[in-house]
C-alpha cells in the first residue's frame, strides 16, 4: 500500500490551506450584456460615461418660471403670468421669455432662464389649460396663470423643484465598484447610464469526481433498479449543483474501477474536455482498503489526512499537474452528507471570496434541545432555524435534524442551517445560543 | 379628458388588491432534470420510490460478525474468528458463516448472518489482511483475527455500525414537501432516490412596459448620446431583472408615443408574442397632462389612485381583456425608485407566494442618523445595512443612502435595504429601531 503523507489539521488550517491552492487560479472576467449579467458580480469598478440626471428637469407637474418673476411682487403676493409654451418630456424647450410661465411635465427638461418649478396645485386654476392636456388644440397665446409669489406657499425660491443634472451621478463618479453583486437596482442604473454591458468575473470551471465500484447512475434503467450492494451515486450531482448554486460551472464524473490507472485516465479525459481550474474528488480517501483517490493522488503530490470536525474528518488537498497545468485538487469523503459539509467548509467560503459566489450568513439561535458533540472536533448539524422574517425583534430558534449519522440525507435535504458546535463543547444545553450557517430558506 | 375612477388605499389594501388579481393567473408546473429544477420550486410532494439506505450496510471499515459469535465468550474477553471472504462496496456477499469475521469496507452490503460491525481498529492486527488490500493476492482462508467480545470497548452488540436498509428514508415516505425550493442538498437527495426529474412551478411570464415620450434605449448608437431632454429608458430593464430574480420569465417594452391608439397597438402585438400572465406598465400614471397609461387603460378597467407611501404613491391595477383573457395589469409610476420600490411591495410578495420567488427577508437594526418622514405615508428609503455576519449576536445598524427624491438611483443600486417608516411615524431618532427589507447583499 502506498505510503501517504497525513495532516492533522482544525478546521480553520485546513480552509486556509484549501484557500491558499485556489489563489493560483487567476480569477478571470468577461463583458456580458446587463440581462446576463444580472447575479453576477463585477470584476471592476464602473464609472458613469454621462451625468444623470442628464439635463436639468423638473420633480413636478407644473409651471417653469424666472425667480424674478415671482420675486417682484409683495412677499406672499400672487402673480399673474402669460402662459408660455408648454413643455412636454423628450423635448428641447425654447428658452423661457421673461414674465411668462411655461406648463411642464414632470422629467421635463427645464428652458433657459426658468429657475424654479410651481406645482401645479398651486396654480390658479389648478389645471393646465386645454391646449396643453389635448393635443389637437392650438398654442392660445393668450392664457393667464396666478401663481404664489416667493415667500408663499407653493413657491420658496430658485431651485424649487427641479432636479440639476448630475445631482445624482456626476459624469465620470464611480457608481459600482467592483465585487458588487449586480442586482435588478445596477442593472436599472446602467441602463439609466446608457450602459449595455457589464464587466463580470467569469465563472470558475471545476470538475467534481465521485467514487466507488458501488455507485450507479441515477439515470439507469429504472426498470432495472438497483443491483444488491449498489446504490445511486448522488455526490457529483449535489456537489456541481452547490456549485451552480455558488456561481460555478461544473461538471460531474462517476469512476466505478478501484484501479488507480482506471482514476487517472478517467481524470484526464475529462480534465482535457473541461480545462478545469478545480478538480472536486469525493470518496475514496479513508482508511480503508480501495481508496482510489489516495492511492492514485498521494503519489502526484496530493496530501491526506484528518481535519478536525464531525461529518467530513478525512480530507485531502493538494495540486496535480494535468497537461503541464498545476491544477488544484479538494478531496473529501464519500458519505454524502460529509461531502456536502466539506464544500460550505472548505470550498464555498473561498468562492465567495473571490470567484462570485454570494456569502453566507451566519445566524446566533436557540437550540431548542440539547445535543452532546465530540471532544475536540467541530461538529456541523443538519438544523431548521425558525422562520427569522415572522417576528424580526427576536433571535431564532433552531432545531437539530436527524442525527449526526453522515450517510443521513433527508434530514440534509430538510435543513436550511448547520449548527456549529465548537471544538471544546461536548454538551449544549437546551435553550443555549448556538452559531449557525444559513444554507437555505 | 377621460373621466377615472380614484382609488385611496394603504400599502397593505392596495397589495391585498394586487394579489387578488393576480389570483386569476393559474400557477403552472413542469417536470424538469434535476440540474434545470435547481433554485426552482417544488409543484408538489415528492415520495421515495426506494428505500435509503437501500440495503442494510456498514457504517466503518471493519469486520461483519454474528452476535452470537462475539457472545459466546466471557464477557469483555477477545475472541478469535476465521476471517471469511472480503465484502468489497458494490457487491452482494454471500451469507457469513458461523465462526467467520468478514472484512468489510464502509456502506458496503452486510452478509446475512451478520448483526454488527466491529471497526477495524477494534481488532488485532489492526489492519485487513494483504488479500483484502492487494487485489491481485489469492483470498488465504487461513488467516484469522482477534475482536473484542460483546461488553467490549470496540463491540456494543447487535446494531453496531450497521446502518439499516431504510433507516434515513422509507419507500413511499415523502421527503420534500410542495412549496420547498429546490437546493443542492434536495438535487442530492433526489439522485441518491434514482431520481433524474423534479415538479416545480413554472414561472410566471410577465410583460413590463415603460411609457413616455422622453425615454431612449440605452442600446441607442453610443456614438449619437442623447438628444436634449432625452434620457435613458431604465425601468423596463430594471423591472425585467427584478422578475428574473424573483424567477419569473420577463420581456420589456418601451412605448414612446402618449397616443392611447399606439399604446393600445403596441401592448397588443408584445402580449400576442409572449401571452404574458402578468403586465406591469411604468410611468404614465399621474396627474400630469400626457398620461398615457391612465388614459388607454382606465377605459379598459383598470382602476388608479393614490397610495400612502412615498415614494411610489400613485399607482394602477385591474384586469384587462386581451384575445378573451383576462389579464391583470398592475401599474406604477415611472420614477425609477417608484417603480422600484412599488415591485418590492406588491408583485414580488405575490411571486413569493405563489410563483417560487425567494421570500424577502425583514430586519430590525438601528437606524444610524435621525430622519423625518411625511405623515400619512409609509415611507420607504434606500438604506445599507451593516454586515450581519460580523458579529451574528448584534442586531445590524442601518444606514440612510441619499434622499428621499425618487428619480435618484444611484442610492438605489448601493442600497441592499429599504427602511419602513409607518404611517403614523413623522421622525425617527438617530439610535433607533427600525424595519428593514432586505434586498441585497
Amino acid at each position: 500500500m502506498t505510503e501517504v503523507s497525513r495532516f492533522r489539521r482544525s478546521v480553520t488550517e485546513h480552509r486556509a490551506a484549501v484557500a491558499e491552492l485556489m489563489g493560483r487560479v487567476a480569477a478571470r472576467s468577461e463583458t456580458l450584456p446587463l440581462r446576463a449579467a444580472l447575479g453576477r458580480v463585477l470584476a471592476e469598478d464602473v464609472a458613469a460615461p454621462i451625468d444623470l440626471p442628464p439635463f436639468d428637469n423638473s420633480q413636478m407637474d407644473g409651471y417653469a418660471v424666472r425667480a424674478a418673476d415671482l420675486a417682484s411682487s409683495e412677499a406672499g403676493a400672487r402673480v399673474g403670468l402669460a402662459v408660455a409654451r408648454p413643455i412636454a418630456a423628450g423635448t428641447d424647450p425654447a428658452p423661457l421669455a421673461p414674465g411668462t410661465a411655461a406648463p411642464i411635465m414632470t422629467g421635463a427638461a427645464l428652458p433657459d432662464g426658468a429657475e424654479l418649478v410651481v406645482p401645479i396645485e398651486a396654480a390658479v386654476p389648478e389645471t393646465f389649460p386645454a391646449f396643453v392636456v389635448d393635443v389637437g388644440v392650438e398654442y392660445d397665446a393668450g392664457s393667464r396663470v396666478s401663481l404664489p409669489g416667493i415667500g408663499s406657499v407653493g413657491a420658496s425660491g430658485a431651485g424649487q423643484y427641479v432636479r440639476r443634472a448630475g445631482s445624482d451621478v456626476g459624469v465620470g463618479a464611480r457608481v459600482m465598484a467592483a465585487g458588487e453583486r449586480v442586482s435588478a437596482r445596477h442593472v436599472g442604473l446602467a441602463a439609466a447610464l446608457g450602459l449595455t454591458e457589464l464587466p463580470v468575473v467569469a465563472p470558475l470551471r471545476a470538475l467534481v469526481i465521485a467514487t466507488g465500484e458501488e455507485i450507479v447512475d441515477p439515470g439507469t434503467a429504472p426498470e432495472q433498479g438497483l443491483a444488491p450492494g449498489q446504490i445511486y451515486e448522488s455526490n457529483s450531482a449535489m456537489l456541481v449543483a452547490a456549485l451552480a448554486e455558488a456561481g460555478a460551472e461544473a461538471v460531474g464524473l462517476r469512476v466505478t474501477s478501484d484501479a488507480p490507472e482506471v482514476f487517472w485516465a478517467q481524470l484526464g479525459e475529462a480534465a482535457r474536455r473541461h480545462t478545469p481550474d478545480l478538480i472536486l474528488t469525493s470518496g475514496g480517501i479513508s482508511a480503508g482498503a480501495y481508496e482510489v483517490v489516495k492511492l492514485a493522488l498521494a503519489e502526484a503530490g496530493v496530501e491526506f489526512g484528518a481535519v478536525a470536525m464531525q461529518p467530513g474528518g478525512p480530507q485531502g488537498a493538494g495540486v496535480i499537474e494535468l497537461d503541464g497545468h498545476g491544477v488544484p485538487v479538494v478531496a473529501f469523503p464519500g458519505n454524502p452528507v460529509s461531502s456536502y459539509v466539506s464544500f460550505e467548509m472548505f470550498v464555498r467560503p473561498v468562492l465567495a471570496e473571490r470567484f462570485g459566489a454570494a456569502p453566507r450568513r451566519r445566524q446566533r439561535a436557540r437550540l431548542k434541545a440539547e445535543t452532546d458533540s465530540p471532544p475536540g472536533k467541530l461538529q456541523l448539524r443538519r438544523a431548521r432555524l425558525t422562520d427569522v422574517a415572522a417576528d424580526p425583534a427576536e433571535l431564532p430558534s433552531v432545531e437539530l435534524l436527524g442525527g449526526p449519522g453522515s450517510h443521513l440525507m433527508y434530514p440534509l435535504a430538510a435543513a436550511n442551517a448547520l449548527v456549529l458546535v465548537e471544538e471544546s463543547t461536548t454538551h449544549v444545553g437546551s435553550g443555549a445560543m448556538v452559531d449557525t450557517l444559513v444554507i437555505g430558506e
